[in-house]
């Protein structure tokens, strides 16, 4: 059996994973909890999981659960209650789900823990791959990804040589904005974004869908996880998120992982690899699939995915504030202070002002991360007020 | 490198061998070739290859290419020659693709004498299954499979656990008449199916193809190479031939195998695997894809295939019946001797005459064939004059 630690219980994925977990009573349990602060979600998912230990990072979000919950289970506060969390000596894997940034310095924490890690907070490959893959590669611990489409790529990689898989083509749904040209884009509203045709995501990564940022940073989380140049990654619009992700090798054979649109699949495949585990998730019938289509993403239109390929070619910091100026971007526009079509400007401007550092260390991109979002905010203020 | 013999090296499947053998010259080396009766061929064959034993079934046509041949490869002649280029010793690998039941008794002398098979010989299987599966496991060699569909199964199989798989879908063109009523294919010409719209086959697969008969072959083929019920594969048409076939886990997710419909691709996997060498074959570029569609055959029309899920499903001695009777039946439509619609039906006639044998030996085996030729033919005379 399994004891897991969940970075981020209460989001999207950590209460798919919690349905996972709970569809696998003999393979899975969890030990160690960590979320932001939804105090009467995590109250019920104490009840019904029974972690030994549970986080909430907002303190007064802490505060209350401890006066609201009477049990055994113990509560921490804070980023060190969640550091805790991510370390909890019982655990033998984490999954990091957290949104973001924030789950940087967690996931770290528990790599050098020697704990296995499944992996859906992007974010962190992205800011830090470098430092990332060579504190797995240290440690020794598994590395699995969570994502459909690096799931379906992980998928496409087993059973055949590493070095002959040629290229990776990475679906996107394109978002619900796929057909639009830039005029139509020019007066999206928060609302239009946040309806995801295939996907049920958070908020972030919805808006992130739509711009193909997401695509972007997807590109960058399999250059890292997968040892593959950004010229061999190659982002294929295909609308029915059926083909989550393929793998081409250098015979010509391309490997597809095929699926329903369903988090729970990836996610437990994550914890379960090397094994698949029966389960009643639903299975797609393929002979009702038709009208499957693939084209190459428009990045005159989806400016984002550009910069991301641009920023992850160059390397060095400039992935890292790629990903600031993106969640500074989202933030505002989920606010309401930035356009649409603001959040790719914003990103642009912020990566102009850049200055790269080549072998960044983590105090780099702590520093980077941190200024990137000051500046993304002044230019912000200057020229979208 | 890999020495390999090929029985059939006249035919599209050994043509095209050759061609992956001319492209992989430090992997490949063709040490024996069969073939019935293509003198002018397989001459140039040994020119190019420099077999050191040739084979020809056909004694009239070894002779002659004994007369025209000056050089030192042996020619032999009749089914013995064959027999010796199967078990020929410095052959470690031998590629079957001889048409019909022709290619049982050559591949189980192959398998007997050691030597790992690459088999398209899809006969093979469905005349003898348990008793070639049996000499392969007791021999200890490797089967790999040639047809494009089990390939794409066999690499789709790679890196799970076998168990795990709970579903084979095997995908077929559906022919040229894959739109077509009962009324509509009343009349079909052989020419008109002699025209499959994606693959480069000869004769007999086409017509195969058409009537999907190939299709019902191949689920018997994919019984014993996969060792999986019936009840689980499933035939789906995808008119586009772009996916090969697919595996579906416990777990919800799908692999599927997916490139251009060219046979080298899986000639020269059989013979790579478990590596997949580079070629410059032609590759897939998915951007391009649009449409694929995947629905149920209608076996009320392709009642062929039908005839062969009810032949498999029975076991026995069935699936050597239903072998031998699609034979006589495509051999007679091709001589213009039965109508279209006809080849099911005689198929069908010849299967209800047939009496089970539950645990055939090869000796029944080759009875019955012999036994149910002979029966398709009289029930064709009387019948369908």
């Amino acid at each position: 059996m399994k004891k897991i630690a969940i970075l981020g219980s209460t989001g999207s994925i950590g209460t798919q994973t919690l349905e996972v977990v709970a569809a696998n009573p003999e393979e899975l349990a969890v030990v160690a909890l960590a979320a932001h602060k939804n105090v009467a979600l995590i109250q019920k998912q104490i009840e019904q999981f029974h972690p030994k230990l549970v986080a909430l990072s907002d303190k007064a979000a802490a505060e209350e659960l401890k006066k609201n919950y009477q049990g055994p289970c113990e509560i921490l506060a804070g980023p060190e209650g969640v550091m805790a969390v991510a370390t909890y000596a019982e655990a033998d894997t984490v999954l990091g789900a957290m949104v973001g940034y924030s789950g940087l310095k967690p996931t770290l924490a528990a790599i050098k823990a020697h704990k296995n890690i499944a992996l859906a907070n992007k974010e962190t490959l992205v800011a830090a791959g470098s430092i990332v893959m060579a504190a797995v590669a240290k440690e020794g611990v598994k590395l699995t990804p969570v994502d459909s489409e690096h799931s379906a790529i992980f998928q496409s990689l087993q059973g055949s040589n590493h070095g002959e898989a040629t290229k990776i083509i990475i679906t996107a749904s394109g978002g619900p904005f796929r057909d639009k040209s830039l005029q139509d884009l020019e007066n999206v509203t928060i609302e239009e974004c946040l309806h995801n045709p295939n996907w049920v995501m958070g908020p972030k990564v919805t808006i992130d869908s739509s711009t193909l940022a997401n695509k972007g940073l997807e590109i960058m989380e399999a250059h890292w996880l997968f040892d593959m140049p950004y010229d061999n990654i190659e982002p294929v619009i295909h609308p029915q998120s059926i083909v989550h992700s393929m793998v081409e090798y250098q015979d010509g054979a391309i490997i597809a992982q095929i699926g329903l649109p369903d988090m729970r699949l990836p996610i437990q495949y994550a914890l379960s690899h090397p094994a698949r585990w029966h389960n009643a998730f639903g299975h797609l019938d393929v002979t009702q699939l038709s009208g499957l289509t693939f084209s190459k993403p428009d990045t005159k239109i989806f400016k984002a995915l550009a910069l991301a390929q641009f920023a992850g070619r160059q390397g060095g910091i400039l992935p890292c504030v790629f990903n600031a100026a993106n969640e500074v971007a989202v933030e505002s526009f989920l606010r309401g202070k930035l356009r649409y079509l603001g959040i790719a400007e914003l990103i642009g401007d912020t990566l102009e002002k850049a200055e790269q550092i080549n072998n960044p260390t983590l105090e780099d991109i702590e520093a980077v991360d941190s200024l990137t979002r000051v500046r993304a905010r002044e230019i912000l203020a200057e020229r979208y007020k």
